[in-house]
């Protein structure tokens, strides 16, 4: 018996910037001239139904304008199409393509499609370089920082995934524009998520200006995409991996991703996390760490929001209780929920250890009162 | 227009353990107990429908018998196995199990279970640990070291994958004796390969020791083994991402690959690898890179160890050469080859670049030729 010892430390840098502003397809090609992507000359541009037409065959347009080799990847809008067979079909258009590992993903659109392009990035030719191109709300909260890239699966969603960070991301606010009430609304609880974890002032902020917000505000719409970076950063860069701190960006999703899959995606994302954020700062209340008050200001300011805060009827509540268990966060077999404390803070339960054992009964009962 | 940085700048250490030798259950059973992946008490032990009942339904009743959680996946063997649509039937398995992020991946078998359990691991729940026990020559040989994972799809091999480093690899020797003969010269190719890149020493040992080897002498194959793991390591440690000189692990391999695909797997990998580097080898010669002898002494060492150096006729030659155009190395559409320097020594074309680029034409004559 002998051993042999594979040394394999390195220093990695994984840093990236996030351009912020109106219409920035100009910026992201003449990043790219610059050398962005050092000289990769063959582009893919992945994006969704929706967004091919809005932006970007016009990014595809100047990427083959200015010379570099370039083609477009579409699949059906939704978050229905977040899955395997998708980002398998991508593989192989650009498989037969002739896109070999010599080449850089341009994602176009929401988070949809920069999970999925971000994901089909990290494993064509074990991982080329990619770059997003963010065009809604909930894309700018969620996706431009983390590297959290993932598709859904019958029995989980995001669970099959890895991290991978992007070249540049870049949050296109004129985007927004384009986007449905409804969408505008789903990205914002993101937004007030991360009010509720971390920021009083930026829960203030929201609850003050939210008719400009969505009206698409310039100034009041960058004030808040710059506030979810710094917030997700702050919390992402002190733990890349999700072992602790991280899971603290869960507030309302462990209800939430368990209504978005029974509702079986007639709910959007942020539409459930509403819901779920209703919920789970009922549960902290419950819990005794937000106030009557406080409690109410968060439903408050997710109506303000146009977002939903009850459980939809069709919601079949053992479903949703049951449904709670495919949470990443479940350890041995026990739901484990993020407890926010007051506005604009977590509750740190242990050291480093931010969510906390909750009985399922527990659970039920605020389910089944909403 | 703003721009925020995300600062991602860390030390990562993959670094590993690879232990030789006969028999190394009860091994692998105590570094778990030891702490090798942490506190982790559940366990997914993946394996093929051959070794299953060889070792690793043994491992799996050994973890379980020492208290840990532990199940099966199995899958059907062979190279035909190692696609998209195992993995996404080992991931729904392991989901339907309630496997979640707090469990670790055991692969038992060869290349094709390590490559897939691999990859399997670096997304299941956004990368859980793996461990790597190896039962055959071509995984001690390849698999070991490197942390490549991958799996095929109908228009290339390995080209969906990803860069994974396990928390160990055991190579159980012992493991050898059970393969079919076919298998273990199968094996030996990459090790033949090994010495032609770097090691002219071991090619020397091997041409003296190929009956013990053969025979699964322990001194032999444990002499090979540790030669091979050294000899990728100093290659895969000086490159971990392929840029440069890792592509002299791809000697062989620009035709051996395509000769692999066409066959439809009729041929065992390393069976067609040998192929490869019998073209290739022929290709150093043409170029005026090795001597005749040479040249002969590894068509020699080759069937020594019982494996082919023809083309069959069965392989369409010209469908061959177009498969040629789906390897890796190809950029802005030309053939890139590794070439040998004598035996034990790769051409540095320039530097860092250990591949060259070959007309259709020389290659074309090579192959028709054979």
């Amino acid at each position: 018996m002998s051993t042999f010892n594979v040394e394999l430390k390195k220093v990695v840098d994984d840093s990236y910037e996030i351009e912020i502003g109106f219409g920035l397809e100009e910026k992201l090609i003449s990043d790219i001239k610059d050398g962005l992507v050092g000289n990769i000359s063959k582009f893919a541009v992945i994006t969704d139904s929706i967004v091919k037409d809005l932006y970007a065959v016009d990014i595809l347009n100047k990427l083959k304008k200015s010379g570099y080799y370039a083609e477009l990847f579409v699949f059906e809008a939704g978050e229905t199409s977040k899955t395997r067979k998708t980002k398998e079909l991508l593989e192989d258009a650009m498989l037969s393509k002739g896109y070999r590992r010599d080449c850089c993903i341009v994602a176009v659109g929401g988070g949809v499609v920069t999970d999925l392009a971000g994901f089909v990035a990290g494993t064509y030719g074990r991982g080329v370089p990619f770059i997003n191109y963010a065009t809604t709300v909930l894309a700018a909260a969620d996706a431009a920082v983390g590297g959290k890239t993932a598709v859904d699966t019958p029995l989980a969603t995001n669970l099959i995934g890895m991290f991978n960070q992007p070249e540049k991301v870049y949050l296109d606010i004129a985007a927004w524009k384009t986007l449905p009430a409804r969408q505008i609304s789903s990205g914002l609880a993101e937004t007030i998520k991360h009010s509720c974890i971390a920021s009083k002032s930026l829960f203030d902020y929201l609850d003050e200006h939210m008719n400009e917000i969505l009206g698409i505000d310039k100034k009041a719409c960058e004030y808040i995409a710059n506030e979810n970076c710094r917030i997700k950063y702050e919390v992402v860069m002190k733990d890349e991996k999700e072992s602790g701190l991280r899971e603290v960006l869960n507030l309302g999703h462990t209800v939430g991703r368990a209504i978005e899959t029974v509702s079986n995606y007639r709910l959007l994302h942020g539409e459930a996390v509403s819901i779920g954020l209703t919920a789970e700062v009922k549960l902290a209340y419950k819990l005794g760490y937000v106030t009557e008050e406080q409690r109410n200001s968060v439903v408050s300011l997710l109506k303000k929001a146009c977002l939903p805060t009850d459980i939809p009827d069709y919601i079949d509540r053992e479903e949703l209780v049951k449904k709670l268990y495919t949470d990443k966060k479940v350890r041995n077999g026990q739901l484990r929920f993020v407890i926010q404390n007051g506005i604009g803070d977590v509750v740190e339960f242990k050291d480093g250890v931010f969510a906390v054992e909750i009985e399922e009964k527990t659970a039920r009962e605020i389910i089944y009162d909403m």
